[in-house]
């Protein structure tokens, strides 16, 4: 870590709030070297993935600094839990507008140390800036698969069922909650739902004990970080193939269809990101052992639909009228 | 890639500009999934560092899109060579206050694949942004050393001899010669002179044929990012002992030789940091073999110092009057 010149005892800061984060991790020499050591193992490759979420973009500046440090983390587990990967740790970058207060600080490092335990991954190593703009933590999430066993969005085949874990739409209603906390009484929510949704914005969990059973069974994955329709798109173009969903199908919580009664248009469940759930494909004869083992693994998971031969991504509605986005040009829909 | 929402095509944007740089690496799968894989090998472990740069700290948002590539991915080679490794691939999370021109991108492009070169580094992952704020770069290299080879800050003894690479302050001497360009010739400086100096700021280059020879020999390493003093301080309190160095050993080109004799203090070498030369220590019964394996290399190396059992960091200057900077405080030495 280096460059906090802008905190008064940047090594201090570092030790105080950092690397009681990476304690168990002996190849993070205490945060006191340039760079970190892991150990992949033998017959596996590493899986390394990036994202950065900042103030303003993904979170609100004045969401909690446990709940911003949660999602900065569980973005990037998702991205590894998509793949089948097993983590192996975390190198964070963070960029402060201004040093943080002790108190801002210590509720981001709990928020962190309570994801990793979740998560089961521990901090190896990072950089830590001060500089004008908004708040922002890049992280990159390290993980391993055995070779050869990534699961790719482009392993999808026609005919291939399509699950989703969870359910759908719940951090797209949170986000709304979170702007506009009358909408709790206009939903008619009570305490427990309205506490349900704005948590599934806050605080994701990837679904990391799925990882070893779609690295067995899955042809293709992506985590819904962008929106179900965008991500399945994305899936779809991969594996050049299309998505047909039926949406009847697609697993609602009681606290967002108490929503929907109460006027969120149902398509902006299939369009709102930050669910963090996977998307996943599975050979059609291989459906009844992945759902066992997701089982097994405490996950639940619904069949949605299946992989088309036309490229055509279709949301079958009840009625029978099918929305139909097209491969390309679904970037801007919403 | 994902969220680049505010250019207009994020997937051809990311095909047109970053998706070459990635080419060679199977396992970025184009930039077209949710994560890249890198196979480490057996018998190594990987190697994992990260540090970001941003406008207005570590480069100024008008300099060349080029230099500014060069930098983002050089700061962070830096620290894998000082470590002893060798490069495997970077991930790169891109933050724009707005989208950048296609010229812009086409200079950024070039920078960074014309530093892929010479480092021996590619592209596999990333992750581009639309924000305000500053434009900044995170870069996450990855490398590997064989398992328990990685060369630490904290592994020198007492009596192992300090080894610089190159010559030192030249790049804190490009930045004021950026910064006021009537320095030129009031430094009485002729065009290679300047260029020289401005490059050796503008497009650091980490030394990477050294990594091996550092994983051979040296018992520990620290790369040149802080300023002599300080990063020599660094790696002194990693390995609890103290530095005695003497000034009139330093390695000092003589462009930057000219400045000094036009009236930059000669402290300033000590405390400007940007070289991103390499400060290894090595056993006294090591250092010819060291040095001839530094020459092979083509790298030149300067012997300047020792390690002593006192934890002071001494810069002893030609008048025998040394300079003593506490093990805590030089932190805001300069």
């Amino acid at each position: 870590m280096s460059k906090l010149s802008a905190i008064n005892d940047e090594a201090d800061f570092i030790q105080r709030y950092l690397a009681p984060l990476a304690k168990n991790v002996a190849g993070s020499y205490g945060l006191n070297d340039d760079a970190a050591t892991l150990d992949v193992g033998e017959g596996y490759e590493l899986v390394a993935t990036v994202d950065a979420v900042a103030a303003g973009v993904h979170f609100f500046a004045d969401d909690a600094a446990a709940d911003i440090a949660w999602k900065a983390l569980a973005v990037n587990v998702s991205d590894l839990v998509a793949k089948g990967a097993e983590p192996l740790g975390y190198l964070m970058s963070l960029a402060f507008p201004e040093p943080p207060s002790p108190d801002w600080m210590t509720g981001f490092s709990g928020g962190l140390g309570a994801a990793q335990s979740v998560f089961k991954i521990e901090l190896a190593g990072g950089d830590t800036d001060v500089r004008p703009g908004r708040l922002s933590i890049t992280i990159t999430a390290l993980g391993r698969v055995p070779k050869g066993k990534i699961v790719r969005r482009s392993g999808a085949g026609v005919g291939d069922v399509i699950f989703l874990t969870g359910t759908i739409g719940d951090a797209g209603v949170g986000l709304a909650l979170r702007q506009d906390e009358a909408l709790k009484s206009a939903w008619k929510l009570g305490e427990n739902e309205s506490n349900f949704l704005l948590n599934r914005y806050h605080r994701p969990k990837p679904r990391t004990r799925l990882a070893p059973v779609l690295q067995r069974y899955a042809s293709a994955s992506i985590d819904i970080s962008d929106g179900l329709v965008k991500d399945a798109g994305s899936l779809a173009r991969a594996s050049g193939a299309g998505v047909n969903v039926n949406c009847a199908a697609l697993p609602i919580s009681e606290p967002t269809r108490l929503a929907v009664a109460g006027g969120v248009a149902a398509e902006t469940l299939l369009t709102a990101g930050g669910d963090y759930e996977v998307l996943a494909t599975v050979p059609a004869d291989q459906t009844q052992a992945f759902a066992q083992a997701a089982e097994v693994a405490g996950v639940a998971v619904t069949e949605i639909g299946t992989m088309t031969e036309d490229k055509n991504i279709v949301f079958a509605g009840p009625d029978d009228a099918p929305l139909v986005f097209q491969q390309t040009g679904y970037d801007h829909f919403s």
